[in-house]
C-alpha cells in the first residue's frame, strides 16, 4: 500500500453544486435569447450543456453507449428523457420531468420518446435550437439524429451555438468561485514539481506523481495531463510521457487540466533539470512577457483578437509565424477549452466574468516548441489572476 | 508535499504502443471487408477510430476545439487530415500521408482539405463508410458535415459501424496483454481497499485515495471512478461521490474505468462497513453467482443474449424486473464501454479474443441497487478471468 493518509481534500473547498437559482437563471436568460431568435425549444445532447441546465453532473458520460437528451422549452423547467440508469441522479436536481427508456436499445434509444415531445413543434411549424456550430458535436449516433428529423417534417432545424456560447462564456460568482479553486490547487501542485521531479526519474512517473499530488491537495480529478521533455527543449505539447529519464539539461513541461465539482484549471508551467540553455531561457522570457500583455490587455470591451495581437507582438521576437497551437488562449469552465479562441479570426467582445486562458506559444530553435499558459478572470477593472504567477525566469531543478 | 516516492509504475509493464505490423493487419481487414460492402473509403472522426488504425494517442482530445479525421483508403495506408497541433505526433505513428490546418478555423476546420481528398469518389459516385449506428457520436460541428456532404453530391454515404464493430471487438494479443495488465493493476488497487476505508472517512476522500493508490500500482490515469454508499445498501451507480463520511452498516460500491497505454480495465467491488445487513449479503451473494453463471457460459459460438439470459436466471432468485442498467455486460477495450451488450438485443455472437465485461445488477429493498462486475477474455476452451475474482462473500471492513 502507498499512502493511506487523508488527503488535504475538502479543506477550504466552496460548496458543490448550485443553489436552484442558479439553473432558473440560466435557463431563464436561455429562453429570453430564444424568444429573440425565435426559437420555440433547444435540443441539448452534450454533457456541458446537459450538466449546465439541469446540474446533472456525472462520469458516465464516459461510456459512449448512451444518449442523452434535454429539452429546453420556450418556457418552464428543462425537460430530461434520459436513460433509466440516469434518473434516481436527475432526480436529485432541479428538474422535475423526466422521462426515460431501458437504455441500451439500438431500435429506440429515445427516439420515439423524443417524436412524441417535438411532435407538436413539427405540426406547428416551430423552429428547434440544437448545436451545430464551432466547437460542438453531435452526441448521438448520426443514423438516428436523421431518422428523428425526417420524423418531424415541418420543424425547422436552427443553429443554437451562439446562444449558448454567449450564455456559457460569462461565468457566475459560484462558478467563478470553483474555477478559482481548482486554480488554487493547481498552483499548489506545480509548486511541489521541484521536490518530485529530478535526473533519473522516468517521464511517465512524474506523470503520476503529478496526478497523486494534485488529488492530495484537493482535485477531485486530473483528466488531462500532457507534457514535453528533451534536451534544450521539447517538440510537441500533446503527447502522452514517454518512459524516458529526466536528463540534465532537459526542458520540461507539464499541462494540466485538473477539475474540481465539474470545473477546470488548464494551465502549465516549464522547468529545467539541472541546466537552462540559453535559447529556452529566452523563449522563456518572451513567452511570460507575453502572457503579461495578455493579462495588461484582458478588461471589458478588448475583444479576442486584440488579446491576441497583444501577445503575438511580443511574440514575434522570437517567433513571428505563430506556432502549431492555432490561437494564444480560450475560454475556460466546465471544459478544458471553451469559446472563445484569443486568434485574429475571433471578434469575440471580453466581458466582465469571463474566466480565460492565456496561451502564448511559440517555436525556437530546431525544431523545439514551448507554451506558457495562466488563467484570469475578468473584472470590471482587468484581469484577476486564479493561478499563481509563474516565475520570471525559467526555473532549474 | 504528500509522498514523491517512487511508484510502482513500469512494473511488470508490457511495452508501450504497437509494432507497425499491428496498424497494417487492422487495415487490411478493415479493407477486405470495405471490398465485401462495396466500400470506397471509410472517412473515421472519433479517438478509439483515429487511434485504432493510425496509433494517433493523446489526451488532447478532451479539447472540443478542433475536430481530427482519418480516412481509410480502398487500398494503401490511411490518410490523416489533421491540426497542426497534432502533426509532430502523428509523424511518430505508422502514417505516411499528413495533411494539415491550423486550426480553429471556424470557417473551415478541414473542409476543404476534406472536399479536395472525397471530391474523385463523389465524382465517381462512390461509396464512403461513416459511422451512423449505436454507441457512435459525431465528432465535428454537425453543421459542417452537413456542408462538407453537400459538396459531395454524387457521394453515396453508408454506415460502416458494423465493419468497424466486427473489427474492434475481437482483440489482438498485445491489447489482450495492455488489458490483461490494467486489469491487474485495478484488481491490486482494489486489494488496498480495506486499508483504505474506514468508518468517518468522507467518501469523496475515499475516492482521491483510491485514484492515488491506482496510479501508485501503476495505471496511467483513473478517468472513471462512480459508487454509492448508503446504510443497508446503495441507490444509484453512477453518482459522484458525497462528501458524507462512511458509517457503520454502509454498503458501498466502486466502480472503476483505469488506464493503461490507453486501454482499460471496467469493474466493480462492493464492502461493507462493521457489519453486512442480511439483504445486502443475500443480493452479494445472488450477483456473485449471475457473474459466475455468465463466465461459465461465455466460450465462442454462445451469443450476448445467451450471456444475458445465463445471468438473469440467477438474478431473478431475487429480482426478475432487470434493474435500470439495460445490460448485464459489455465489450471492453480502447473505451471504457464498447460493443456488444449483453442484453436480450443483442445477438451477436462471441468469438475468440473477445473481451467482455460480465455486470449482473439488481434491485432490492427499498430502492437498493447492486452491482458485480468481472473483465474476461474469451479464449477457445471459455473465459478466462482478467480480474482477480471478487469475494465469494460481502467483505466486511
Amino acid at each position: 500500500m502507498s499512502d493511506a493518509r487523508l488527503t488535504l481534500g475538502t479543506v477550504g473547498a466552496p460548496s458543490r453544486g448550485f443553489p436552484e437559482a442558479e439553473f432558473a437563471t440560466r435557463t431563464e436568460k436561455a429562453q429570453a435569447l430564444m424568444a429573440q431568435q425565435g426559437l420555440h425549444g433547444m435540443l441539448l445532447l452534450t454533457e456541458p450543456e446537459v450538466r449546465y441546465f439541469s446540474g446533472f453532473h456525472t462520469l458516465f458520460w464516459q461510456s459512449p453507449t448512451r444518449p442523452w437528451f434535454l429539452f429546453v422549452p420556450a418556457t418552464g423547467k428543462p425537460i430530461a428523457i434520459i436513460p433509466e440508469i440516469g434518473a434516481e441522479l436527475m432526480r436529485q436536481t432541479w428538474i422535475e420531468d423526466i422521462r426515460t427508456w431501458s437504455a441500451p436499445a439500438p431500435s429506440d434509444d429515445g427516439i420515439s420518446l423524443l417524436t412524441e415531445l417535438l411532435s407538436p413543434l413539427a405540426q406547428s411549424g416551430g423552429r428547434l435550437g440544437v448545436l451545430k456550430g464551432h466547437e460542438t458535436n453531435l452526441r448521438m449516433p448520426l443514423g438516428d439524429y436523421e431518422r428523428l428529423m425526417s420524423s418531424l417534417r415541418g420543424m425547422e432545424v436552427a443553429d443554437a451555438t451562439g446562444l449558448v456560447r454567449a450564455l456559457r462564456m460569462v461565468k457566475s460568482e459560484a462558478e467563478i468561485e470553483k474555477l478559482a479553486h481548482i486554480c488554487g490547487i493547481g498552483s499548489r501542485t506545480f509548486g511541489e514539481v521541484p521536490q518530485l521531479a529530478r535526473e533519473g526519474l522516468p517521464f511517465e512517473d512524474l506523470f503520476r506523481l503529478f496526478r497523486r499530488e494534485a488529488l492530495f491537495q484537493g482535485a477531485d480529478d486530473v483528466p488531462y495531463l500532457v507534457g514535453g521533455a528533451d534536451q534544450g527543449g521539447y517538440h510537441d505539447v500533446i503527447s502522452p510521457p514517454s518512459p524516458r529519464p529526466l536528463q540534465r539539461g532537459d526542458i520540461f513541461m507539464l499541462d494540466t487540466g485538473a477539475t474540481w465539482d465539474g470545473y477546470y484549471c488548464d494551465f502549465d508551467r516549464n522547468w529545467a533539470i539541472g541546466h537552462a540553455d540559453d535559447a529556452s531561457r529566452r523563449a522563456y522570457d518572451v513567452l511570460w512577457r507575453a502572457t503579461e500583455a495578455g493579462i495588461e490587455a484582458a478588461r471589458p470591451g478588448t475583444t479576442c483578437r486584440d488579446l491576441f495581437h497583444a501577445m503575438q507582438s511580443v511574440i514575434a521576437e522570437l517567433d513571428d509565424q505563430g506556432g502549431d497551437v492555432g490561437r494564444l488562449g480560450h475560454g475556460l469552465g466546465m471544459q478544458l477549452t471553451e469559446w472563445p479562441s484569443h486568434a485574429a479570426f475571433d471578434d469575440t467582445v471580453i466581458e466582465e466574468n469571463m474566466v480565460l486562458t492565456f496561451e502564448p506559444s511559440l517555436s525556437y530553435g530546431d525544431g523545439r516548441i514551448m507554451v506558457h499558459e495562466e488563467n484570469i478572470v475578468v473584472r470590471a477593472d482587468g484581469a484577476k489572476l486564479l493561478t499563481q504567477r509563474a516565475a520570471t525566469e525559467l526555473p532549474v531543478i
